[in-house]
């Protein structure tokens, strides 16, 4: 549990234009000092705690035991929603309890649960990223569990199915569009059906012709629809939240 | 001043897509090492060092004294105006002397000023902020006060008012517009005018109805003009400079 | 060669708003802790492996000898083009084999080559950034020179001519428009030829009358067209890969 192997990972919906981001790395490098922070997404799709949910858990996956995710798509800040720590597999995440973190927990082997039930002294009403779960993500990544501040709990509040989600649940800026779909239940000679095309997989770009969609399972081990050389997302007229169905070929007579 | 617990804290109207930001980074890795590193912001209003000014004074409040910020809204750079540090309620403050650091030293309790009188053996005529600021600014977040390039001076020669400013000095990429008029000045009741519209109070978004405008006091203490799920600058119709009023209710005669 | 004093370098066409370069963030700073990480570009152009080699070039001379520069521009990648190391007057670059680093490896005064022949555990398809280039850039920045995982070589697969492109390489969030041609090479008296546009000569943004296009040369000794507080890539129909002339003045009768 965090000491010198940890890492302080962000996801959220704050874009990089703003100071959101910048606050946030004031208070975890005064917290947790030598502690590395990464940016991993600015950009998960806003209000959407469900696509954000599926894509913090593939993304948080090639980040060793011990990191601590701060995690916020939060457009219930300052309302009701409760705010939560989850360790899932070792790793750690800090956010909102909304279902943003529900999947990560889920799919774990092992997972705990803790209501943050600390009010810092100065908390404002709409940045509580900066507020409350900066502080907690950096006492835990510095290795001093804030035992006074949590409460152990049986389970989240909000919770997401823990299954794949077909559905398109990001759009990087080269126009390729992820689904929810993990990509170890798919096999080549599955068709992926999007807003009326039916897409056949390539393994690589190199191997679809100039402007060709196409699906292929992404380094982030999930079904994505691209092209080569071309903005997939315009091209088919795709949109976070749009429904992917997987077509499995026709059984041979002859088996 | 200086010593472990610096920070390195970057304003500028950089924008995030070019390499100025990098660039400014590598000399300040290299000449402050250990130290963290943080991106405030690199959207500030272009060739705006008056509303720059009102946001680098607001946003500078939430950092530790000992902070080092490096600044950089500069129009006139190669031209006459000149270099400065400010020291404010033991904050730095590198950059231009253009304005942009005088509300911060204006505010202060007490204040310091120097003129950088050092000329680098490299200095590009474009890019002060990686040739000049950069290293002032490290030399004081590693500790080494850089007093042989210095020159205490009584003032800046830019200075504006040190007071609220009654504009929008930043839009952010939710659609929130920023006013440079600090919360403590308004209570509840309040009405803020802007562009012809009058829009009353909501403590959080979740208090206001789909779509409707409101202002709240933000979380860098300033009146925000905000909408709860919709882009409030774009329904409003604002820019940076507009003009904002605040009108106090009417007084009941029972009082 | 890496040690205390290196730093790791990102060059790539990731953008800002994907989680790539937080991916590639989490294996350097697990595989180099210490070393900082400082994002230099992530918006070379896409697919277009020569102008970016004219960029990388260019903005690698004001980092220190020992600074090791991840460099991702790969359209190819997944396909048969080779992986490589290459150690320039002491700086490391580690990329595809596509031409990207060829330009930093031919202006060199030294170079030595080496090809990538290791391929790891977990290899995706599409992103060797963060499975193959990472974990060698961080080892050589860690002071651990993989020569297990590596071949020397006599040259690059793919090279680029040497000299100067004389064509737009670059355009900067303000308008300005870098060429590939090394300021070296002209005076204040010439002309630079563009889309039908004749520039000239301003040392600074200030000397030019608002909204005038003209030429200088830049932060990072190119030659540059920019318009004072005008965007001089709209204003004059620029786009990457545009080309430029340099007219020398008539030589006068006197000499």
């Amino acid at each position: 549990m965090g000491g010198a192997a940890a890492m302080l990972v962000l996801f959220t919906d704050y874009g990089w234009q703003d100071p959101y981001v910048g606050q946030v790395k004031g208070v975890l490098a005064r917290e947790a000092p030598g502690v590395p922070i990464i940016d991993l997404l600015h950009a998960a799709p806003d209000f959407n705690a469900h696509a954000g949910a599926q894509l913090l858990d593939a993304l948080s996956l090639s980040f060793a035991p011990g990191t601590v995710f701060f995690c916020v798509v939060d457009p219930g800040v300052g309302g009701p929603r409760e705010a939560c720590v989850v360790q899932a597999d070792g790793r750690w995440f800090v956010g909102p309890d909304n279902g943003l973190l529900s999947i990560a927990a889920a799919r774990a082997e092992q997972a705990q649960v803790w209501r943050i039930d600390w009010t810092p002294e100065s908390l404002s009403d709409t940045f509580h990223g900066r507020d409350l779960f900066a502080p907690i993500a950096a006492a835990i990544a510095a290795g001093r569990f804030p035992a006074d501040r949590l409460t152990a709990r049986d389970r989240l509040n909000i919770r997401f199915d823990a299954g794949d989600l077909a559905r398109i649940i990001y759009i990087d800026h080269y126009g390729n569009a992820w689904t929810g779909i993990r990509g170890g239940l798919a096999d080549p000679s599955v068709t992926v059906q999007v807003k009326g095309h039916s897409l056949t997989w390539r393994r690589v770009f190199g191997d679809a012709r100039k402007g060709e969609p196409f699906w292929y399972v992404n380094s982030a081990g999930l079904i994505e629809i691209a092209a080569n050389r071309a903005h997939a997302a315009s091209a088919l007229g795709l949109a976070v939240g749009d429904i992917v169905q997987l077509s499995m070929p026709p059984v041979s007579a002859a088996h």
